[in-house]
């Protein structure tokens, strides 16, 4: 006999908002592939890598914003979902990795697919739970529904994350004939309510006093997804005090002509970097990390600032080692609080002229550059990204797809969201989290990837669910561009064995094993002409392959950086 | 500057007879791996995927039975070693992980590519140490030297496995123009003298006193090497005592004629398993798992008997559920010692004569089921097993392949020695495996896998060192057949979608990214014309591919196992 407890662990999800499973098959796992695969509200896929079965899982619940159930045998298998796992904890995608284990009594008995399950994840989920060896006792069956119950409350209780629940299971693990298979019409379920997230009146007035005191206020955005509300209300309040409001790439809460976009153009000057104009007196910080480097070496610089920073719940990172006030709201909710209602001019105009002029500046040398300079990677990033259509969603991997990408921007673009691993940075899920996204909306979803993350992570598409809507445009460059472009590596004779590491397949009959549409450009008229055709919404999953030359790309990133020193600088403007 | 402590870790590790390091490219790990690629007397090579670099290390330690040194960069790519960690960890292979790190006050501050690494492989390794941040002190440079020493010494020491250490990092990573990078030429070496693993005298007076009382002896030999010594230790004590001698394919002491290879044929007849002749009243074992599961079983029935393991250090698992004797001697020396020099044939006569007898059954069902049924993977299996060129090398990947060969076994073979994840039965890194092997020898080197197992672990072959004594034999049954096998999944709707999964890929494409020779057969005839050409020394790499269709291998594996209950009892021989 299936355990009943096991069988209604399907339906507990299900009652309580879960809509997605991923399995990866096995045996030791049979009870639960069972009750998930039965159970008529769940949309249930298996892929069989679980390295990225994990990372399709965060593409989906990234997407849904439900927590996605991941099942897998016992095992390496559990550990094959590790990279995942750590990604969606510092992501704050809501996974509930459920990982079917030998009864206790057998770790370490050298019976096979048995490793010390328990805990196995460490500090890289929310919780770590044991689910009950036997149900017999009431007390037991009560466990285990309030373990499945308390496991998904977690996940989305604020910061979402991931959540551990290892079930050791006896034989047998598929029914007999005959044996009633069926989920209790009656299962526990424990709601969760969830805090308003918004700050005491009196704290409140204290805030406002106190910003009242400052005169070059800078806003933050770090990652986070597309919200019309908080957009609004960040806009509000920096219309009501003159602050500035910097969004990363990644920060999805761009407002043409609104926001500095530019900064990790302009920031590179050297120029700019002592400034005065420009020194915050306070940092006003919210959501998750930052891809620009130069913006986070810039705070790290401005210890003079007061840094707050707006965050609900949970551990608050010293991302610009300047913080000083954790501020216990959710950011909507802080910036319409403290908003006042009439005009509060405080901070001085000539903070925020400076930093828009600088973004003008950042914006007009990066265009300037793409349209003269010879075609490379960078170039091809800056022709997908302003050729993206409406409406689309944009996941960029790690690590020069993203870095390109974040100086480029994608803030004149009519709705189109970004997403990327920035939880932990890795190559080792890109494609996988971007078939996961694909899956869960109708949008056209592009990646735009390196070949070095593309082929690490091919097995992203091994599994027979290919969306029709994924487009995947590889920069290849046949190797770690990245470690060209940092001096210290560019220096070493290791550079190309060791650091670039020298891959010279293409992504061509992996796109061919996967079943998406092959092509490949080398210059920047060939991919102008594939593009309409790759970006067609009715055109089936497409791969465009991008080769370039690694020292080429160099040439091209290092004429960029010059002009960005020769062009920048806030002294040509005598406005100022 | 980069500190002279890290530098310092390749020394000791070249001093300390370390000669293969394997490293995965990143930009925190670039000073161990310029120290590393620097080193005139180590062999450093460069895998992208971390999982597969972890396992073609393991692969390597495996052969060349020293310690081999990863080296990663941070953030998940520590975690995409896990998998292989805790293989080596089970396997008993010795590893040295070295992970780099951002130092700690690093960790979770929002930053790209920092996780929680400091005992983040939890209990799958002997040993997690972290090394120190600075070296500025006399203490702390002898700390760190200290734990490379005894982090090496660990490696090594029964039963060997991996040790992790975690090095945090901190810029610059590269020397400048003009900075010295240059090993010390003292560096401190701890050296450690290994316990003989024998028996004090009056041990050995007891327990030969305790063994006249044995009438039914059995010897079971877990995975292991191939070890002469030993094999003539065991088979000497057989000799004088009529002990039987079990071998799994794994074991690699297999002697025609003298050892009981076909147990795993013959214990699974019913007739057999309460058959009173072949019960022992003294099980002895050594080394670590079998892969025989009717063995497993059989010995977990017999509780009648007393279980002695031989093992001269560490935990012992009790896998039959039997365990009443810990012997801490090295089998070699145990089974040395405790042989009498006069034979002493305590061990009744009808005891070994119904194990052997049952053997031939055995063999001979093998042989003629083989001989006369229709083309599949089982029988796949036996033409190259029975092929197999002598003095080579065999990797046997989890998990039907394995199961098929440990049925059909390389006894007969001169010199061919088999290896297979069996630690903990992954299917997660046998290909990597088996080119960390072929790398590391002259011999042929046999993978014999299936589909779902070699495009699982693709990625090990993406890098530029492709063995040219690799042959790899694909048996493609497009899903993971082996669910088919088993009554349980078999009989549930969900077998083609959720425990097959239903792959339609081949291995072609991948072989050909990866610089193999393709061929492919779908018939016996087809395959036995191949085979000689495939495993010619000089024919370079090659992948060769044997589809057959699940359902018509389930056919033919139900007809054997109906072969074996019709055809093996010892009822049948008189002469018992």
């Amino acid at each position: 006999m299936i355990l009943q407890s096991v069988i209604d662990i399907a339906e507990i999800c299900a009652r309580k908002d879960v809509q997605d499973i991923v399995l990866s098959p096995g045996s030791r796992c049979a009870p639960l592939v069972l009750a998930f695969a039965r159970h008529p509200q769940l949309r249930v896929r298996t892929v069989p890598d679980e390295r990225s079965a994990a990372f399709i899982g965060l593409g989906i619940a990234q997407q849904t914003q439900k927590p996605v159930v991941l099942v897998c045998t016992s095992g390496t298998a559990a550990y094959n979902y590790a990279p995942a796992v750590a990604e969606a904890y510092y992501q704050h995608i809501p996974l509930l990795v459920l990982t079917a284990d030998r009864p206790p009594e057998w770790v370490d008995q050298l019976d096979g697919q048995t490793i010390k399950q328990s805990q196995i994840y460490g500090g890289h989920v929310k919780r770590s739970l044991d689910f009950p060896v036997e149900t017999n006792h009431a007390d037991s069956q009560w466990h285990a529904t309030r373990l499945i119950n308390e496991a998904l409350n977690e996940t989305v209780a604020f910061p979402e994350g991931p959540v551990h629940i290892n079930i050791p299971l006896r034989e047998p693990f598929y029914p007999e004939e005959g044996e009633t298979f069926a989920y209790s019409s009656e299962v526990k379920i424990i709601e969760e309510v969830s805090p308003s997230g918004q700050l005491a009146s009196e704290a409140v007035s204290t805030l406002q006093a106190e910003l009242k005191g400052f005169k070059r206020v800078l806003v933050v955005a770090g990652q986070g997804r597309k919200d019309q509300d908080l957009q609004e209300a960040v806009q509000n309040f920096c219309r009501m005090t003159g602050a500035v409001f910097v969004t990363d790439t990644i920060s999805n809460l761009q407002i043409e002509g609104e926001t500095i976009n530019y900064h990790d153009v302009f920031l590179a000057a050297k120029a700019v970097k002592a400034e005065p104009s420009i020194q915050p007196d306070l940092l006003i910080t919210f959501h998750k990390s930052l891809i620009s480097k130069n913006l986070k070496l810039y705070l790290r610089g401005q210890q003079q600032m007061q840094h707050w920073h707006v965050q609900p719940a949970g551990q608050v990172a010293d991302t610009f080692q300047a913080l000083t006030r954790i501020i216990r709201a959710r950011p909507e909710s802080f910036f319409q609080q403290i908003t006042f209602t009439q005009s509060e001019q405080t901070v001085a105009p000539a903070f925020a002229n400076a930093w828009f002029e600088l973004n003008a500046q950042g914006h007009s040398v990066l265009e300037r550059f793409q349209e003269n300079s010879p075609f490379s990677e960078f170039k091809a990033c800056h022709q997908v990204l302003r050729n993206l259509p409406a409406n689309s969603l944009l996941h960029l991997a790690n690590s020069m797809s993203v870095r390109y990408a974040n100086l480029i921007g994608v803030s004149e673009l009519e709705n189109v969201e970004v997403m990327a691993n920035r939880g932990t940075s890795g190559i080792d899920g890109s494609t996988s989290t971007a078939v996961g996204a694909a899956l869960s909306t109708d949008l056209l979803v592009t990646l735009l990837t390196g070949d070095m993350a593309f082929l690490y992570d091919r097995n992203a598409l091994w599994h027979n669910y290919l969306p029709q809507n994924l487009r995947i445009v590889v920069l290849n460059n046949h190797g770690g561009g990245i470690f060209r472009m940092i001096e210290g590596p560019r220096n070493q004779p290791e550079l190309r064995p060791f650091f670039e590491t020298d891959q010279r397949q293409t992504a061509q009959k992996t796109a061919e094993d996967m079943g998406l549409t092959y092509l490949k450009v080398t210059d920047g008229n060939a991919l102008a002409e594939a593009l309409p055709k790759f970006f067609d919404l009715s055109a089936g999953p497409q791969l465009l392959e991008v080769e370039t030359s690694s020292p080429e790309n160099y040439q091209v990133f290092a004429a960029y950086r010059e002009m960005v020193q020769q062009e920048i600088s806030l002294d040509k403007n005598s406005s100022l």
